[in-house]
């Protein structure tokens, strides 16, 4: 066999998509009782649209389609794959000024990158993103925290943290430290710090030019309390003016979540969360569970210049995504996800002329029912068709045979138990009906 | 603003999304009530899996994703979009050798085509397939139209026809008018039935070289009586051996699905349908709306020699495609969506520091009540948030100012009527889990 797929992409087969469609489900379901309404894009755009918007890393990673027609001969590329789901929602801001400010919008959607294929890390992906748009209010915030604690439940997640921390806290520890004018070096240096420990962030600094007591100043700096209140607290008394703002900033948010009823013993403030980009203005966020020691599944933060970057002027925006991939991974190592159970819920028996008529009429009935039905395609024995029915994972069966016609009834026989009994197909829908699939 | 969406594809903001999401569900619940199991592929797969499929027209209609790295500059393609859905289903089976056959699978997702954008027809657009691999039984083929059948009706639609034939009676069609040797110029001239009328497509069978007594002929043949036992007893007689097959498989087909509850008497005969396309080998249908006269919205037919095209070996299949644009732009027209209902149902207003409190607090109480709540972000006077809660279209207020916070109650005001009454926080949920979200 000499087909495959694309490098870094996967085929769902049906137990997968089952699980996926429960998780998107869960997700949707959350997303719109916070308020927050769907929106889709296409899944390319205009080159320009996306090209200088990741840096120079991403403008490599992007996926570029090929002129069509008279210009194909010519190698150039005037569409590409979308890279996120935020340069979208920007360019959807910018050419709907009828859109309600402020705006909330999810946005549930695969991404495509050409990111060197790893274990967990794929070319296509899915993003689950939900963001606030035009408002600067610390609620927004605390609402994308409140969406990620109610996310992480509803999927039933128990042992889970939320670090939070400011740009601006970070920008004032990068002043304190003397390095002012890195403040990236610093930035992505600290982020590592899960990772490499001190020594290699120390390490990594020293590379980037810092001295060593800028560098002890930082750590003294990042050395705070374990409680928020006294993290708060210390980080206001070290920091400059700026860090002052990321710290009243961070008071509001975590006053508004607690009152949004955000189990606040899940939110840990971090001056030494970084997440790496350089966009965020405001508060940053980031979800990791506990156990088993992923990493992190979701994070986010207030992005005030980006989203209007086609509009011309700065519309303020915090979002949060959520990275399906991750949490479906870690669901399944977790056993968390409802398992692969089949679509339909019983199999309809079909032998032979004489009782053929019979089981169609049934599996129409039980249908209509809005039971989930499959029906034995083909005529076989019983051994084969139960065979069929157990190899599916089916709970059920429902035999049609030529003693079931003769008596007008039908055997329903439990797959679990082996038990069968005979009884009018009302009887076996309302069993059927009444018996919740199961869901481990 | 000069930034703008690729040509030939759309935004869908929520207004739009929630209709799709709408549809999708409805069509996702009733393909799973037939026992079918979601499967998802990969937006592009590699370049040679997709060329060469579709004959010339597609091959030039096919979204060619460039080589990246350091092949970049080469101009070269590795990569396509997806095309449709019956290509990556055939991938599937061969690189699946472990999937139970029958294998019954659906599949909504997008497809791209370079194709001229027109009114209604787009560069990206969704399909739903829904397919059954692996067998020949006609119970299969009558299962199409029974998903058919029921995803109209789930949809709302009322007048409807599903037209039938089978490939076999066309070739033998072909055969009686002399002409089995431009079988496909037949086929093609016949599908334009409809749009161009005898006169035109005796025209075009002419302009291919057909003599008139042959057109005749064909005329001749297919005049047959309206309903359909007449129509097959007279294509029977008229036909030869092969047609005589395609005859007794619509026999078979039409018993299954009337026993399957397939309200037959919206399916009819039809020797004209030839659906254009040269990969049938059976039964074939389509679909179309009486009211208004929108032409098909489905389609489908065997194919037994597709599937196996990367198996090296014949696997029997049999399904249907759902266009769900054209569906979603017939119950637009027709006023069949559910309407432009926002997610929320309920604004809960904030005013200042002495009431933000209770109502972030209510906020919470009713989203975890899984009523969603929208919460005004900001501060403002209450005709402002009025106005906000109105112009989105929310049927709820829920007011908490000095006077409800001294209380210990909230406002609830409903906006359809503009009555307002004083309530528990429990009792205004109450009244809102008990009031559904109207569909209209």
């Amino acid at each position: 066999m000499s087909v495959f797929l694309a490098k870094g992409t996967r085929d769902f087969l049906p137990a997968q998509m089952r699980n996926r469609q429960w998780v998107i489900d869960r997700l949707r379901e959350v997303f719109a009782r916070f308020g927050f309404e769907p929106l889709e894009t296409p899944a390319f755009e205009r080159i320009e649209t996306l090209l200088g918007k990741y840096g120079e890393e991403g403008d490599r990673l992007i996926y570029r389609i090929l002129k069509r027609g008279k210009h194909a001969a010519l190698g150039e590329a005037d569409l590409a794959l979308r890279y996120d789901l935020t340069v979208p929602l920007a360019r959807v801001v910018a050419m709907n000024p009828q859109l309600r400010l402020p705006f909330k919008r999810y946005q549930i959607q695969p991404v495509w990158r050409a990111d060197r294929p790893q274990k967990g890390r794929f070319r296509e992906f899915w993003q689950c993103d939900v963001d606030t748009v035009g408002t600067t209010s610390s609620v927004a915030d605390a609402e994308c925290l409140a969406v990620v604690t109610a996310s992480l439940e509803a999927l039933g997640f128990e042992a889970y943290t939320v670090r939070l921390n400011d740009r601006r806290i970070l920008t004032s520890l990068a002043a304190a430290a003397g390095a002012a004018h890195r403040e990236m070096d610093v930035l992505v240096a600290i982020d590592k710090l899960d990772k490499i420990g001190v020594a290699g962030v120390s390490e990594a600094l020293r590379a980037k030019g810092l001295a060593d007591d800028n560098i002890a100043r930082l750590w003294d700096s990042l050395d705070v309390p374990e409680d928020n209140p006294g993290a708060l607290a210390s980080l206001e008394q070290k920091l400059d003016a700026r860090g002052a703002e990321g710290v009243a900033a961070l008071r509001d948010v975590l006053a508004a979540a607690e009152h949004l009823g955000v189990p606040t013993s899940r939110l840990r403030v971090d001056p030494s969360l970084a997440r790496g980009l350089d966009y965020y203005t405001g508060p940053v966020f980031e979800a990791e569970v506990v156990e088993p020691a992923v990493g992190s599944i979701c994070g986010g933060g207030r992005y005030d210049h980006l989203i209007g970057m086609f509009s011309g002027r700065d519309i303020p925006a915090v979002g949060v995504s959520l990275g399906l991939e991750r949490i479906i991974a870690v669901m399944e190592a977790q056993g968390m996800l409802p398992g692969a159970q089949p679509t339909a819920r019983v199999l309809v028996t079909v032998f032979d002329d004489r009782t053929r008529t019979r089981s169609l009429e049934a599996a129409a009935v039980l249908r209509a029912a809005g039971i989930a039905t499959d029906l034995y395609l083909g005529e076989g024995r019983l051994k084969n068709q139960l065979k069929q029915a157990n190899a599916r994972g089916y709970p059920w069966l429902i035999v049609i045979g030529p003693d079931e016609v003769a008596a007008g009834a039908v055997s329903l026989k439990d797959l679990t138990t082996g038990e069968q009994e005979a009884l009018s197909l009302e009887g076996a829908i309302r069993k059927l009906a009444g018996q919740p699939r199961p869901k481990g």
